[in-house]
């Protein structure tokens, strides 16, 4: 297991070469959000490029640094899009992030969640809920096939979702981010627990979609595990100054893309977290 | 009828009841504004959920505490999800509201809007070229087959949909809301002329879809007459608080969801409006 | 050629006619940034409205007083719908501007772009990449078959793209704007160099593309090339008077949007550019 100090290290340099490299990032996300996930993933330092069609994902898949696959929204064309591009994305080895918002709601979420399955994403981004249902239409351990998805909203704690967390990530060989309260990181042997963020994160729309986008920017340029926990990291810190400089959810979310991009990478190791084996 | 006492305890009780339960809404709306719908309804205490395929919508219809229907940028398949989503709506009773952005353009929005009519929406909000063009197209009172609609401007008077509006309400035992300089809200018996707002709010795009995610959200929490003036009265509320701080249309926006949020009971039912019988 | 003063004047008049008139300009735009065009062409006095389906593209070309269309964000519709919406308008002669954003990537969007040279936009708007890709797809002088395009980001200067943005204005008949540090906007006869903008307008998703609609805004009320002058200058001044009011990429939106509607004609057409023969 890697030390704390040796975390932190690979953090800031995570931060380094995002904000040294500007990596292009491809996204095929929901049309709620899709645009503070392109303005998060800009504050941050990368660069943004969002489609819809098959062709157009695989040309994404062989030319980004790394692609964030988000189910929020399905539209009819995801049937072929989704398995083409995440099956290239496999393929070639390219990291990718998978957010599977409101799984359970629907025959061809739950059919095209099933499908991702063998294309093994390096990073799964979800709430508790999200996580336990995933882990349950997978067939892992910690999964229930009760889902307690509520819309977007999670019924579970984060705590309730770490046996599940850690079978995706066994699953995968990535990492698996669990947000809540305190967010749960872990690559299945070790495991962080990072604090921060703000109330009003579950008062805008997309405080996950764009964290799930950010974890994408930072897996072009950092393994699975420190790409997640330093996503996890900027949005708690960010999330926390921001809301000392808000009046309400309006100039949360302004005041957010701010810190975002205002963030260095020393801040973002030094916010507050822990780490455990698991 | 009520008296405006009654009218105003009911609205404190609805703008409660939302705070307490943090009501889960479906959307089914268009792309231009989709995040401020989610925003706006999230800022006065509800839950959002958006989706476009015909079963993900009927499982919202089943499970959210209303919905809202916005046809603003149709997309080939609301062909099938708008009819399916509508019926079951109607069949289980959950409270619905329609908003038919740009009746009268194009051939699949008048057949969609057509078909709408025997499930008789809960609310139906609009601007009143809006609301005379769609009593127009369901052949009721006050209607008419020539539309003024222009792109999603009105060009007529809050007065001229005046009849068309109690009509609607009369065909669907709900209320209707047309939104103008003032907004006039009828259940075809009360009518609740509102006032205040501010003029950014036709210098962004959205005030009116996320007025109408909002009616939703305290459609389930209310009768529809309460919600619809609940709404309406908010909108206005914090439309003119955040006037007073605002340097244009971008800080406006900003304002005007910090306003939403901030609004209580008591504020948004001592808004300014004057009952009468139609 | 025209002069310097001549050309202020027409571009006040431009800013004039807008604000007067209240133009409402139908956009086909991309998802991720469909937002911001809708309040940007509302911040500087136009109405907006957009669609995705053929008959709807169809009314709007008839009845908007110009059209928008950017093919960001490709759905299998719109392979009805551009070449069938861009043929109307070439027909009836209403103005349009062309936002080639991406091109090169996918089979779909190089065969729209290539259907779409024979109906000759008014206004082609994009990064250097971007026209010289174009110019290279319709076989013109100053394209290049091999695209530097990188997802919606340019990896070419300005100065790069000056013989393409000529040859595409020659086979137009109208306006080229190559979007960069500094903007080149040209009829294929004068040429002008405009200054001004900001940093954070890269670090924002949609000012490039909310750009390309404030141009259909004021081809509504000048001539392509006065029009592409005006709408790159008070992106130019506004940019850089946000600016300096920002304390990053959230609040510069925010910011840019204010800065958008106060502009007045003077400033805009006092807004520094150098105008030259080409």
């Amino acid at each position: 297991m890697m030390g704390k100090e040796e975390i932190q290290e690979q953090m800031m340099g995570a931060v380094r070469t995002v904000r040294e490299t500007n990596p292009m990032v491809g996204s095929i996300t929901n049309t709620v959000t899709i645009n503070l996930v392109a303005n998060a993933q800009l504050a941050v330092g990368g660069s943004a490029a969002m489609v819809y069609l098959p062709d157009e994902g695989e040309v994404l898949a062989k030319t980004a640094g790394a692609m964030y696959i988000n189910v929020g929204t399905l539209l009819p064309v995801y049937e072929q899009t989704l398995p083409h591009v995440a099956k290239v994305l496999h393929e070639i080895g390219r990291p990718w992030v998978l957010d599977p918002v409101a799984v359970g709601i629907g025959a061809l979420r739950s059919k095209l969640l099933e499908q991702l399955k063998e294309y093994k994403p390096s990073i799964i981004r979800g709430n508790a809920s999200e996580i336990i249902a995933l882990a349950g239409l997978w067939g892992l351990a910690g999964g229930s096939s009760e889902s307690n998805v509520r819309g977007v909203d999670s019924m579970d704690s984060v705590t309730s979702a770490k046996d599940a967390a850690v079978a995706l990530a066994g699953w995968t060989g990535g990492a698996v981010a669990v947000s809540g309260k305190a967010d749960f990181v872990t690559d299945g042997h070790t495991a962080a627990l990072s604090e921060g963020g703000s109330y009003f994160m579950k008062r805008i729309t997309g405080s996950g979609c764009s964290l799930g986008g950010v974890n994408a920017v930072y897996a072009a340029a950092a393994s699975p595990f420190i790409a997640a926990l330093t996503a996890t990291a900027v949005y708690n810190l960010a999330g926390s100054r921001a809301e000392s400089k808000s009046d309400g959810p309006g100039s949360f979310q302004t005041a957010f893309l701010d810190e975002l991009y205002k963030a260095g990478g020393e801040d973002i190791a030094g916010n507050p977290f822990k780490i455990e084996e698991v």
